[in-house]
């Protein structure tokens, strides 16, 4: 086991009316807020008139930032670290998914940040000084809600680059909020808690046993409530356990003691979706088991985890080399199953940014470090299996 | 899933050498120190000197509480209270297990409490103000450095009650510093840790997975390493893997989202070791297989619970009916191979105060609402089964 810190300052409110804990998670920051959100989803749920009615009551000053984008972008954080400087804010509320929340992080911090914003970004550095964050989730997926990171785009640069900022001071986790969450989404949005495990689970440490144990949890809780949730979209059951997972799996917990990997399914989504805007689980989706099987090729001596996701994951039996594959396969079927769209032809997606993409997922050899050592060349090759 | 709030802000510092991080973890609350710790053993592994070096090279002042007990009494949180408040202590360094762990927790709240500190201890609160504190920990057990309760013992009122104080702000947890516990230390810590999983595994609540997998895979990991410490004290990957099982286990998380089950098991055993001050873990590991013996007698609907503990803990298969008792026997079975003295009367105790310890396990029927809920007659029958 590799030495590691586990510091969480977040309080999770889990649980299904948690909302009315609002107040009482706000008003110790002070009563001027921005409440910030995406799309029209938390106005079409009735969320944002509860979220208004809670906010109204209690006599805070209310400042409005919405139409923050799935993939958020620089512009969004500028505008928000604006209306927070202009109106005096003493605390963020954010009321969405991972993106809403990641844009959150990133105006939170940039609110005190002495620069261009994009340099806050892009630059190198550990949580930053930040308004304090309280956020509702509307989607089981990012786990922002439980993590210090964000992720942000630029458009103009083609870039999306994840960092550290700041952990929301607290997180209302209602299940019946995600009660709406469209098939795709919600799909999508599996695909992402799973490849979050993902990138920590296949690494080099074979020592660290109750990590392996969770991660294998969270994976056999996504399989057995992702189907429950498309059938099923209201099921209380369903929706609890996506979302109680969602805030482990981003966490760094499934991965404590372990070697770290540079995530590399996530270093390659990120291209497609800096010069795609797709949605991020989506793209997970497509790549991980090419990922996998790529690797398997390149470096059979990493079978030996493959045969554990089999038997663990899934709970296949039969010779070792028939479970390194069969694993993988029932992984792409489970996706496909969920109606996602298996390749990025599909997509829309050609050859045009192979070459680019691999590029920027790799800059200075940073997958060297990935469980199996990854160069620019098989990025490229990883992306063309996806087509 | 019921709903369920996650609120640690313990910062945990795990794997060999964080003791490097002390200073830094002390410095923001002061220079005046309480060193607490238990008997000799942090004196003979050398961690004494190693903390004292670091305390005298920061120029902190040192005051030192010693001889904390291994249940720790009601006389020790008086001197410690004392010590503090003339010695206007600014925070308080615990080194040792979580008997030491605990006693400073009631110690840090009993500084700011109004009254008698047994009243404190006995009384009905939540968290409470408190001194801030660290600890180091020596031993893998309790869980006490990532949670905020502890228990207290009286032996004049031979009463021994937990309750919750305050969580450490920082824990050191180094697994080099459990090399020279003892083999029967040892397995009674791992007992302790399996307990604490035990008690809220074994619940009505079906439906909450994650928390499932988390507690199976907290007990898959002591079954596998137990054996290896006791054959191979030195062994860094079991006493890692011991070590980070015991701070998850007592955390609550293994739990999270289940219906509360009152912990029948330490209701029982915190009444043997008022009685007759026997080492907690040991208490547990003889107490477990015969309360479930017990309750799957009494109440065979509940057999469905242990079928899955003996499919999913010890990998066992069979029909249904075998399997509820081979789990059970095969847990039995690995605490006798880990040297445990499987019975009271092994440690001298008879009948003599059976009646009065399960009156007081379950006072104005606390039990009732227990996985299978126990009547002080039950109580009586399983402390009998014990003998």
């Amino acid at each position: 086991m590799r030495n590691f810190v586990h510091a969480i300052p977040t309080k999770l409110y889990f649980g299904e009316g948690q909302i009315r804990r609002l107040d009482e998670l706000l008003r110790p920051f002070g009563r001027r807020v921005l409440l910030a959100y995406g799309g029209g989803s938390i106005k079409r749920i009735g969320l944002y008139d509860t979220v208004k009615e809670i906010l109204d009551k209690g006599g805070y000053t209310v400042t409005e930032l919405s139409g923050i984008e799935p993939n958020p972008r620089i512009g969004s954080v500028r505008r928000g670290v604006e209306l927070c400087r202009e109106n005096k804010i003493d605390v963020i509320l954010a009321v969405g998914g991972g993106s809403t929340i990641d844009c959150c992080k990133a105006i939170a911090a940039g609110v005190y940040y002495d620069g261009d914003l994009w340099e806050m970004v892009a630059g190198d550095h550990e949580l930053l000084k930040a308004l304090p964050l309280v956020d509702v989730l509307t989607l089981a997926a990012t786990g922002s809600e439980y993590d210090a990171g964000g992720v942000i785009s630029n458009l103009e640069t083609k870039e999306k680059l994840g960092n550290v900022y700041t952990y929301p001071a607290a997180s209302i986790c209602d299940p019946t909020y995600t009660y709406s969450v469209s098939a795709y989404q919600t799909a999508a949005g599996t695909a992402d808690i799973m490849s979050h495990v993902f990138e920590g689970y296949f690494s080099r440490t074979e020592d660290s046993s109750l990590s392996d144990y969770i991660a294998e949890g969270i994976l056999k809780t996504a399989i057995k409530y992702l189907p429950v949730a498309l059938s099923e979209p209201t099921s209380y059951e369903a929706r609890a356990n996506l979302m109680a997972i969602a805030s482990v799996a981003c966490s760094g917990i499934p991965a404590y003691g372990k070697q770290g990997t540079g995530w590399p399914c996530h270093s390659m989504e990120h291209e497609l979706s800096a010069f795609y805007d797709i949605t991020h689980g989506v793209g997970l989706a497509i790549l991980t088991p090419r990922w996998m099987r790529f690797i398997l090729k390149k470096d059979p001596s990493c079978a030996w985890r493959f045969v554990r996701f089999a038997k663990n994951v899934w709970g296949l039996s039969g010779d070792d080399e028939t479970l390194a594959t069969a694993g993988i396969d029932a992984l792409e079927n489970f996706f496909r199953e969920a109606g996602i769209p298996m390749t990025l032809t599909e997509l829309g997606i050609g050859e045009e940014h192979v070459a680019e993409m691999a590029a920027h997922a790799n800059p200075d050899g940073y997958l060297k470090n990935a469980f199996v050592p990854l160069t620019t060349e098989d990025i490229e090759e990883i992306y063309r299996a996806c087509l």
